[in-house]
């Protein structure tokens, strides 16, 4: 049952997502979505210029989706080293079953991944920025002294992104690999870095 | 000028990639290699069964100079952590020069990595078994206190994933972002790690 007062645009996307499950990306237009919600297909040009934007919506959406899981790292209370932990696998986790429970927006999703680099680039800005915090409260606890939270948090970023980016998870997947315990070999190797009292930078 | 006595399939090889160079990979076919070689299209097939496998060959050869590469460092002498930095920078800065200078053979090259996974899983392989050697390595010259040196040779692989798969290159390229200094502080962490004293693992 559709919400009367939900966000028009969001109605839009779910549809928009529906129909690419049901039908494939390639099939999917703006006119079918139009129909499938009694809807004229101007009234979906109202929101978005293009089947196209609606697409990047759904990737956008799917990336505020991820940002606000690892927030909630980000956000608790705890060892930071516990929520690097945490919010690196919760992230994993997240690629993995959307592979598995929802294949057609992950193919979407990984398409645009890689023909939108404006999008990556600010999830990516997003991710570090909730690391960054995660470090910082490290520091504050005593458990890191890190001279440069800023570095820090990109290493952090770089170090993972074999265990967040949709193409590497697909394909650890698709070959039968179990991702966690590398994960969180490099996190642990990370931390312990972090947590090096003779560290130089 | 054509060297007599070399291997056959290297002169395949060669001239297959001339021709994705000149015509691109669509374009290329065992014909085309065959008249370019002023051979038979059968003398051909008396090495490769297919155009698909020339082209794998083609991509195994790349992954062969960078394990080359990569080797050099491996069995260098002097300090590990020099060592560790010079091999993954000399990766890095093969990959971009590729993409730069032979930017049809980079997007064949790129191509396969994402269909042959068995191809990477063993380029991936080596490449571990090199850094190893080089952990080994720093650990009698008393650089490094690694219990588990397998595991540390993983994470090595996998925190520099980033700066040597062929995509992250590409993108990182397009982007006009200098990754070399993201890559050194990734491996200054691990060589932080690496060195302390108080690991558990």
């Amino acid at each position: 049952m559709e919400n009367p007062v939900s966000d028009p645009r969001d109605r839009i996307l779910d549809t928009a997502a529906e129909q690419v499950r049901r039908f494939g990306e390639a099939k999917t237009n703006v006119v079918d979505i139009a129909k499938a919600m009694g809807l004229s297909h101007s009234a979906i040009y109202r929101h978005f210029q293009s089947k196209a934007e609606i697409f990047d919506a759904l990737a956008a959406r799917t990336m505020d989706e991820e940002s606000d899981l690892a927030t909630r790292f980000a956000n608790a209370q705890g060892p930071a080293s516990e929520r690097l932990h945490g919010l690196v696998l919760a992230l994993n986790r997240s690629k993995r079953a959307k592979l598995g429970d929802d294949p057609e927006i992950h193919g979407l999703y990984r398409r645009i991944v890689t023909e939108r680099p404006d999008l990556v680039a600010d999830y990516g800005r997003r991710m570090t920025a909730l690391v960054r915090h995660v470090l910082e409260d490290g520091v504050a606890r005593g458990e890191f002294s890190i001279h440069d939270v800023d570095a820090a948090a990109g290493v952090v970023r770089d170090a993972v992104t074999v265990f967040v980016h949709p193409a590497h998870v697909e394909q650890a997947v698709h070959a039968g690999l179990d991702m966690e315990p590398r994960l969180h070999a490099v996190i642990d190797a990370l931390i312990l870095a972090f947590a090096a009292t003779n560290q130089t930078r």
